[in-house]
This record gives C-alpha cells, sequence and structure tokens, in this order.
C-alpha cells in the first residue's frame, strides 16, 4: 500500500470541521498529516493522533476577535434584512465588511511570511518530503508553499478568496450560473440576470482590489514578477468540490473538478437512552429539530419568543439546540439542549423536519437522512443553500427579521402536513446517495491518485495563461470581421464602379 | 436486482462494435435489450443471446453502398493528401462529400418514418413499457422515439450529427477547444485558432442546413412545430462519452457527462500456440503490429510496397493485419494475417510498437497495454487521434502519400529505440488504468442510475432553452452599457453646464 505524506494548509472555523474529516480518513488510510496552524487557532488542536502540526505564531496586533465579527456581522444582517436591501444599504453593508475581508487575507499572508521567513522550518518542510499539499483556498497561503517546494496541490475547496470556486476554474456563464452572494436559482428573470452580473462583477472587484494585492505581494517577494498568484489557484491538479448536483444547479465544470458534496454525511448511531426515550415520547407525531449552527450563539430574544410560542401550540415534540437566553414562554414539549448528535437525530425515524439556519454540513445531513426543512437563513451562503432547497420544493423559508409566531407556525405546519415536502426530500435522497463511491472515499481516492501520479495535469487545462483578447478569440473575430468587411467593400466597390460605367456609358446614348 | 427493458438506436459499422459491447454487458448485468436495426444492416445481426431485434425494411432506393463509399473516400482523401490541403481543395472535398452525407442522414429519418408509421411495431413498443432509450446520436433517430414515448435518455457517443458531441452540451470556447476536422491541439497559434474557429463554423453550417432539416422536418411531422430537434438532442440525460483525458484534451464540461473512454479495453488473454510461437521467436527484438482497421480493406499497393520493404530491414517480427494484394518484396519476418486478436497481441509482452491508422478504438487498446504507436492516419477522426499521442510523446506520424521505405524506417527505428515513446505510453496506460471503476461498469452503474430514478434532469442544465443573447447576456450587457453611457452623458453635460456658467460669469469681468 502507498503511504503518502501530505502537507495540510486548512482554514479555521467551520471550514475545519470539513477538513479535518478529510484528514482522518486519509490518516485512516495509512498516510501522514501534517497540518500548519496558527498559535491562536480556535479549533484547530496541536498534534492529535491523526496529524502532526506545525504551529505558528503570529504577531499579536493583527489577530481578529472572530466570535465579535460574527456577532457583529448577524446584527448588521439582521438590520439590513429589516430595512429591506435597497441597492445602497447593500453598498454600504459590503464597503464596511470590507476592512475586515482585507484583515482576515493580511492575517492569512502573515502565515505565509512567517513559514517563508523560518528557514529551519522551511528545511524540516522540505527534509520531510511531502507527496502533496492539500489546500482550502479559502485562504490559500498553501498554495504558496506548494509552488515553493514545486509539489501537487489538492484543493478541499466550496469558496475561494471572495467567490464560488467554479467562478475561477469552469466556464460559468452568469446568465444561468448564479454568481455567491446572489440567492437566484439557474432560471432567472432579466433583472435577476443584471442583478447576477452585477453581483459577479462587485465580487471580482473585490477579489481583484481587496484581497489579490495581498497576495500578489507575497508572490512578488518571493517568488519575483514572473509568477501570478492567481495562476497558482488556476493551475491546482484536482479540485474537490464540497458540491453536490441534487443541491447546486447544473452547470458547466472541468474534468480536474471532483464533487464530493454531501463526503460529511454517513449513518446514523443509536441515540442515548435519555433522548430516544425523549424521541419516542412524541408518539405518532414526531419529533422536529432545530439548530442555527456553530457560528451563532443565539438571536435576538423577540425572535426566539416567537418561534418558541409557535412550538408550543404544536404536538409534535421539539430538540433545539440553543445557546442564548432561555425564551419565557417555552412549551413542554420543547427540550432545549446545547448540542445535539445531529446526524443521529437526522437519521432517526421519528423526525419529521429539520428547523435550519441552512449551513451546508446541516443541509447535506438533512438530504442524506431525506428530512425536510424550514429554512431560517441569517448570513453568508446560507440564503443560497436554502434557495435551493426551497426551489426543488424540500424546504420552506422564512425570512428571521419578519418571524412571527403566526408565520412560524404555518411554515412548520404546511412542510409537517403537505407530503410533497417528505417526497422532494426523499427524492433527493434517494438521487444524493446513489453514488458508485462514497464521496469521501472519492476525495481519498483523487488524494491517493494525484500522490501516486505527482500531479493530475493530464486534467488541467491551462487555458487561463493565454491573454484574455485570445481565450475569448476576439482577436480572431476582429481579423475574420475585418476580412469579411473588406471583401464586401471590394465587391460593392466593384459594383459600383461596373455600374457606374454602364450609366456612364448609356446615358450620352439617352440624351 | 432492478431488471430493466432497454430499447436501443445504434448505428452500424464501427459505432455498432461499441455499442453491442455496452449491450453484452447489460445483458449479463441482467437486462432486457431490444435493438432497432434495417434489413440490410451489414455489421448488427437478428436476434442473438444478448439483445432482441426489431428488423424495420427500407425503400430499397435509398440504399448507400457504404464499401464503395469507403473505398471512394479514401481515395480522395489520399489525392487530396498527395495536392496538399489548399482550402480550394479542402472545401470542394467538403462540398462532394455533402450529398452522401445528406443522404446518410435521410436514410436514417426514413428509418424514423417506418417506425412512427407501422401502427403494430409502435403499438408494441409502447407495449413493452420500456425504461430507458439507449442512443448512439451520430444517427439520432432513437431520440425522437425516447420523446414519443416520454422515456428517459442516455447517449453513447462521442459525434453527434456532424461534429463533435462536447461541442452540443458543454461550453467549447474555440481558442482552446479543437474542432472535429482539425488536427490541432490544445495550445493554438494565432493562425490555427482562426482556422479553428472557421471549421467550428464550417461543421455548425453543415449541421444546420445539410442535416438538422431532415430531423426537424421530421419533427414536426410527428410532435408539431412546439418542439425543436436540437432541443430533443440536448435534454438527454446522460452523455456516456467515449473519451478518456489521457487522450482528449482538458477542456469544459458539464455534469451529465460521464467518461467512458476504452470502456473496450479489457486484459489480454492467451494467444494461440501458432501465434505465440511466432511472437515468441523474435527473441529479444520483439514484434510490431500493424493493422489500419476494418473499413479499409487496403492500401494502393505503392504505399504497402515501401512498408513491406522498410519492415523487411529491421531484426523485429511483424504480424501485419493485410487485405489487399501481397507485396512482392515481404520480408521473411512478416506474417500476413487476414485476422488478429489486436487485443491480446498488445497486451503480450514481446510487442514493441503497433502501426495504427489511429482508429478509436485501436489507440484506447494500445494506451491500455502501454504500446508505443507510428500513425499513418487516413481519414475522419484518424488525424486527430494521432495526433493527441504524438503532442504526447506516445507516438511518431507518417503521412501516408509521403511515406517512403526510408521515412517509415526512420520512424519504427526511432520509437522502437527511443525509450521515451514506451515511457509515454506506459505513463498514459498507468493514469488511465487508474480508476475507481472501469469505464464499462461506469457505464453500466449510469445507464441503471437513469432506469432507477426515471432520469437524470438533475444533472442536465437547461439553458439550451435560453434565446442565444439571454445566454451569452447580450441583453444585460447592452442594458448595463446604456445606463453606464447615460450616466456619463448627465455627469459630462453637468459638467460642461458648470463650466459654462463660470466661464459665462468670469469673461465680462475679465472684459
Amino acid at each position: 500500500m502507498f503511504r503518502g505524506q501530505l502537507f495540510v494548509s486548512p482554514v479555521d472555523e467551520s471550514h475545519w470541521v470539513n477538513m479535518n474529516l478529510l484528514i482522518q480518513s486519509l490518516h485512516a488510510s495509512g498516510h501522514e498529516v501534517t497540518v500548519v496552524r496558527t498559535a491562536t487557532s480556535w479549533y484547530i488542536k496541536e498534534n492529535t493522533p491523526h496529524y502532526d502540526s506545525i504551529t505558528v505564531t503570529l504577531p499579536e496586533a493583527i489577530n481578529i476577535e472572530k466570535q465579535d465579527f460574527f456577532v457583529t456581522f448577524l446584527v448588521k444582517m439582521l438590520e439590513i434584512q429589516k430595512q429591506g436591501t435597497s441597492p445602497i444599504t447593500f453598498l454600504n453593508f459590503y464597503w464596511e465588511m470590507l476592512p475586515t475581508l482585507s484583515k482576515i487575507h493580511a492575517q492569512s499572508c502573515l502565515l505565509g511570511v512567517e513559514i517563508f521567513e523560518n528557514k529551519t522550518l522551511m528545511q524540516s518542510i522540505r527534509d520531510t518530503h511531502f507527496d502533496v499539499v492539500l489546500v482550502d483556498p479559502g485562504l490559500p497561503v498553501g498554495v504558496l508553499v506548494a509552488h515553493e517546494l514545486r509539489l501537487p496541490t489538492v484543493f478541499n475547496v466550496k469558496w475561494i478568496t471572495s467567490g464560488e470556486a467554479h467562478f475561477v476554474v469552469a466556464p460559468s456563464p452568469t446568465s444561468y450560473v448564479p454568481t455567491s452572494g446572489y440567492a437566484a436559482s439557474d432560471k432567472m428573470t432579466f433583472w435577476q440576470r443584471v442583478k447576477n452580473l452585477l453581483h459577479y462583477t462587485l465580487n471580482t472587484c473585490i477579489d481583484k482590489f481587496i484581497v489579490c494585492p495581498h497576495y500578489d505581494r507575497l508572490v512578488d517577494r518571493y517568488f519575483g514578477p514572473d509568477v501570478n498568484f492567481y495562476h497558482l489557484l488556476q493551475g491546482a491538479d484536482i479540485w474537490l468540490m464540497r458540491v453536490d448536483f441534487v443541491f447546486e444547479f447544473p452547470r458547466p465544470t472541468m474534468p480536474n473538478v471532483v464533487y464530493i458534496g454531501g463526503f460529511q454525511c454517513k449513518q446514523s448511531k443509536p441515540l442515548s437512552s435519555e433522548l430516544e426515550e425523549f424521541v419516542q415520547s412524541s408518539g405518532e407525531h414526531g419529533v422536529i429539530l432545530m439548530s442555527l449552527g456553530t457560528l451563532v450563539k443565539a438571536l435576538p430574544v423577540e425572535i426566539t419568543s416567537e418561534i418558541a410560542s409557535a412550538f408550543a401550540q404544536i404536538p409534535q415534540k421539539v430538540i433545539w439546540r440553543h445557546a442564548g437566553e432561555r425564551p419565557n414562554n417555552l412549551g413542554n414539549n420543547t427540550l432545549l439542549v446545547n448540542w445535539m448528535p445531529q446526524n443521529d437525530l437526522l437519521g432517526h425515524p421519528k423526525i419529521r423536519a429539520f428547523v435550519s439556519h441552512g449551513g451546508t454540513n446541516g443541509i447535506y445531513e438533512s438530504i442524506y437522512h431525506g428530512v425536510p426543512v424550514i429554512g431560517i437563513p441569517l448570513m453568508f451562503d446560507q440564503f443560497e443553500n436554502v434557495l435551493r432547497l426551497e426551489v426543488r420544493g424540500a424546504a420552506k423559508v422564512v425570512e428571521a427579521t419578519k418571524l412571527t409566531q403566526q408565520n412560524f407556525l404555518e411554515a412548520v405546519q404546511e412542510v409537517l402536513h403537505n407530503p410533497s415536502y417528505r417526497n422532494n426530500m426523499k427524492r433527493l435522497s434517494a438521487l444524493h446517495r446513489d453514488k458508485p463511491l462514497h464521496p469521501l472515499d472519492t476525495a481519498v481516492y483523487w488524494i491517493e491518485f494525484v500522490m501516486r501520479h505527482k500531479g493530475a495535469s493530464h486534467l488541467r487545462t491551462e487555458s487561463y495563461k493565454m491573454r484574455w483578447y485570445a481565450y475569448y478569440s476576439v482577436d480572431v473575430v476582429c481579423l475574420l470581421l475585418a476580412v469579411l468587411l473588406l471583401l464586401t467593400a471590394t465587391v460593392v466597390g466593384s459594383i459600383r464602379f461596373v455600374c457606374l460605367r454602364l450609366c456612364g456609358r448609356r446615358k450620352p446614348k439617352q440624351e
């Protein structure tokens, strides 16, 4: 069996949950994994049984209080949704968030500097003779390490720098491919297509003027002016895309994009006896789950009390993962918990619906287990995520800022009693599970493929190295138009000349 | 186990070899297959152990003498190559071939008419309750049957109507995706890009004005004006593409395109004792295989005698599949055969090189077994096929019309003695064989997937239904440009107005 050495450059927070799962699977397949982390990392622990770690200490000054950031972010998002999203509020919001975005990437680059400047560390990395660099290109410093070490790269990716990863690597006509940050389906009206193109332009500008300059400086410093940061990104051997087409809209892709959406999904395990007892006590009515993810500790109490009041009116039992202030009007049927075995619960036959913020992991787990969703999206890609289920008739969406006891109750009742939601989700589940290989095994397979063959360049186009006018055939079309024009002019000129000559001859005769 | 009913609409000749292999595999997996064939079909036999057949008798008048066609075609091709391909000869050649192309598709449509008009046959097809229609869309009549029966469609495809199938279903920038009929790599010079776009335009015109009208008339007759033939093609659920990226250049693709290139490849079996004895008699020098496929019965004798004379000068043994006149100057080391177990020979460790016309099946078999190729392309896609191996350093190409004893011998010697050819082919072989599932099993898996789920619409974009200006965002860009123009005009106008007012005020003071 081939045992490889992997250098992993992850992103902290929820991204790490995905990366860690992949690392555990790689470790179980006999490979050795080294993870680079910052000393202040919240989620990425130092050496564990399944990976070694390289800890880099960053200068204190630039550290970002992430928990604060997400709280501020949510408050702002709710505020904006309440006001109604006029283009001005929207752009203003983006404008205010830009310094933080810039800071996050500056910090990521600082990690790069610390690695590259630490000669002992670089030498020890070189001496390890890694086979591949596994990168979450949300913060793509690992790409520079791969370039320095002349190693093949595999991405574990959904988003890249400031947009959806496909846009960097596959043709993405904005006429039917919705841009990240804009919740639309693949069937857009004219005005939706206008907005989609504007969103795309905005994302491109942010990437070009806010994000990339950080990495361009780094690339310039260590590799000189001939190396292009964006080309390093586009040159990754394999893109393990955390996407599945029961969820994502069909769109163009490339041969080196491998789809591993739902790779975190697995069979549910039996519940603890207390939880099982609570679930069974629901009888024929069944149970509703509710969770708004790990980032949002609590919604404003005016929202949670509306939800609590709605829950109190239904015969179902409710398990609610809730970390904030306990609502006063909580019904007897509702169990508040700090943590719950979400996957095991979703796989339980008594579960009737899932109230979710629309985080990717939760969405894929509910697809896997065929549980319909009531979506309360709060920020980031959550709006796009729940929209994708809504379009397929597998979810009902309630806007957090317009949520009332009445409309939330109606949404829950509809998902519970209209069988189409459950049937549609069951159909998505059947399609999703029907694969020659589980997505996690697919991911490990292609990482091993890259290690075995020292890359996968035969699957990767190098068309990104072309000039834009050559890529879009602008030069060729201009030439052909010029030739056509010249031909037309010659023909028209000749005809005119002949006509004039004929007329010139005739006229004197007529007179 | 799920047992499905498949309706198969194949293409005769070499295409049938591929389809038949797939049918055998489906039969072995427990499915029942019905193949529609014409009474005059040369390759597709009536009922066999692994399929039932529906035989349709066409009016005699339109039958095309295919063997004659290929002989005429080859003679013409060689003539053109000798003259050097000026655009005029090239276009003239296309022009002369168009009536035959039109006739082939007219015949295919006649098959459609015979099926649709035979009410008893249609009823019996309806009564069979097929699960899926499997079509080779080179002659896409099966697509109409699928539409009539409201059944999902799977394509077994490389070419469609008159071009490479990807062009119909996936974005294909002509700046790096070579068009069918034009032998270029994915890295083109400016003039190659010009030629590629012209080839693409030519193919599109032939499709639009020569091929499609036949099917449009058929669709109009049976489904009315609201159904678009091209949309029926683009709406296929799964495209089993007979392509592998060790061979094809990387290019954009779609989620419902499944790559099964090399699905015909399999382990070699032991040779017959006579053949094994001949092969072993080659000693350390090994054996060279030569075959120019099934369509070309014989090359002109002036070419074969050059080849024979070159073979006579090498210490290797040669096995030559040859059906025409026996060259006088054949060496003692050369064995002429009418037929050979090509796959078993290619997998034999004594085989050093394969002299091939560049037919797809032979090329994939040589990739599978890692045998380097000396290519003598004659017609159709053979030029493109051998170019793909040449670019990867796994083949040497000799033009048939410029072939001399001397240059052919040099090509053979180079492939035999420069280890890079063999090494490159071995590398391609290793990459090709490294797959989670054999391509044939992949093909069966996705056909069964479509039968299990009654389609695969979640993998298929419907963007082809958009108007061209919407698809390419022409309308959106025009609007945005207009707004930009208006804004600029307003700003410039205002500034001018203010300036004039200011100047107007100042001037009187100065005077």
